[in-house]
């Protein structure tokens, strides 16, 4: 049932979603997000000048008018397959920018430019780090466009886990069969367990308080030596010590990106999506256990990640724990798996 | 392109959406809703003794076994298209009311019954009170099912509408591009105006301070007398006098529905959804008009409201306002239309 690489890619809808602007409102307006690339431009200010930038999914053109308004770049190829793009060739005239930003409505794979350039920058960033798998786009532009040496923005990203209580979502969702209205609905809870838990929820806030733990980053990307054939599968292990008594009730993901200078012993800059930063867009994500377990502090949770990209499925992935608490025995370790989405 | 009938009645996604458990889950959280029929069912406990009862689009059931439960009816039909029909059975059992509760999966146009029933009940509200149309299939279930001079429930409905401010919304979606990051991103307001407002905003919730006066009922369903062919189109004027000086961004509209005692001079009770009740599920609906106007105390805002059935997608209704702020000229009437959705 499977006709063309464009179903797999689900570009239609993928490229469609952004040529509206509501998702470019929902990340222009992420201050955290959207800040921290202005910083990132307006600190290299000085050693962006008479260089050539690619912006690379630029969407509205921000990051693209940033760095002809905050610097003095020799060109910015602001770089959108979306429709979105012609939106943005009018934000750049409006900005008096046409001299320096070049607008490039295309997908990577036929993208021609006059040359090659010093530095990518991209918001390639997903739920969970790699979600929409959009990294690949900028992994397959930096090997044909970057210059030897050339610099990346982020030049590392890392995906982040903390064992976490969430019970307002796991009561939301699970107590209230079991005797509303004084009527017994428990039969209901095998089947609201897997429809509510079995997908991770993209959109969860924890609170510090929820973490049980320190979090723990679980896998690192350097984005000057990653390869497309490292995103097939990506793992990370983690043992996570247990500092206050509580519910476990699953994990919690989110990322950060690192911004490295241009300077040699520049100020490196990050975005940190995690629940101890200022809250943006992507939020975090809430990856809920089959059942809740009490925990002790002290207790050690010890397992491992691994993200599977989905064969079929190119923008999604598979999410799979594999964890035991105070164990060593192979037969304590559990495991569960998430389609992200499938 | 349009194959059957299944497609313009959207049938499949319809029913597809209540065979899970998500939307169910949402409607009996919603205590105001769902307590509101339990306090019918058990202020109506003694008459119901004896009667039979059709549950029309059950869902999980919880109507019928408030029924069953709280009164000695001689039946009750639990009538459910969706596949949550199957569950229905298992909580009937559970609840051990399968003696009185008889589960029927079945469209209203292919159902058969034992016999007529005495009380009719469903919820079959929708945002502003009647998308998705299911009000067309208690009509039809009436005619067909419900003996002469039995009871409905609800007995009537009414929409009701108040000319409103909507400062955080307008401005979130509009105010954002005047000058974001020191940049200037005016030229996506028209765009911005189209992709956010052109269609109504389902879950808004007003607050009472953003009423510029008093609420009014512009459309009243009698449901023992209403016909399918009223559902075509249906209008209602009204004349506000604005309470304090403020902004029109536009109107707000919610529903009440009435529920009849079936004893002579038994009280009515009253589900409202309106911004002095508790809040539903259902919220409020926005209609954002395409610019905001100052108006004063004591200032006149008349006109019309129609909903206007769509002719080929039958869940669907445009929704038209004609309104002038103290006019009596023709000229400075505005006409401002909004699918919902197609
Ligand atoms: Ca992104
Ligand atoms: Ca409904």
């Amino acid at each position: 049932q499977l006709d063309t690489e464009e179903d797999v890619w689900q570009d239609d809808e993928y490229f469609g979603n952004y040529g509206t602007l509501r998702l470019h409102l929902e990340m222009l307006s992420d201050k955290p997000r959207t800040e921290t690339y202005r910083q990132v431009i307006l600190s290299n200010s000085a050693p962006l000048r008479g260089k050539v930038i690619m912006d690379l999914g630029c969407g509205t053109g921000i990051i693209s008018l940033f760095c002809a308004c905050l610097s003095q770049p020799a060109a910015v190829y602001a770089v959108e397959a979306s429709s979105v793009a012609e939106y943005t060739c009018a934000l750049v005239k409006q900005n008096r920018c046409e001299n320096v930003v070049k607008v490039f409505q295309a997908r990577i794979e036929e993208l021609t430019l006059p040359g090659k350039v010093d530095v990518l920058v991209s918001e390639w960033m997903g739920n969970c780090l790699l979600f929409e798998f959009m990294v690949e786009s900028v992994v397959l532009a930096r090997d044909r466009w970057l210059k030897q040496g050339g610099m990346m923005w982020p030049s590392s990203a890392c995906l982040t886990l903390v064992p976490c209580q969430a019970l307002t979502d796991y009561s939301e969702k699970m107590d209230f069969w079991d005797r509303p209205y004084g009527l017994d609905f428990s039969c209901l809870k095998p089947l609201a367990q897997k429809e509510f838990f079995s997908k991770p929820k993209f959109n969860h806030q924890i609170v510090p308080e929820d973490c049980l733990s320190a979090p723990s980053d679980v896998i690192t990307l350097n984005m000057h030596t990653l390869q497309v054939s490292d995103l097939e599968k990506l793992s990370g292990n983690f043992s996570f010590t247990v500092e206050k008594f509580g519910t476990l009730h699953g994990f919690t993901a989110w990322f950060s990106a690192q911004f490295q200078s241009l300077e040699k012993d520049g100020t490196v800059l990050e975005l940190n999506t995690g629940p101890h930063s200022e809250l943006t867009h992507w939020k975090q994500t809430l990856f809920m256990l089959d059942s809740p377990v009490t925990v002790h502090e002290g207790d050690c949770i010890a397992g491992s990640i691994t993200l599977q990209r989905n064969p079929i499925w190119r923008r999604h992935m598979t999410i799979t724990f594999q964890w035991s608490i105070n164990s060593t025995k192979v037969s304590q370790v559990q495991t569960n798996s998430f389609p992200m989405w499938r």
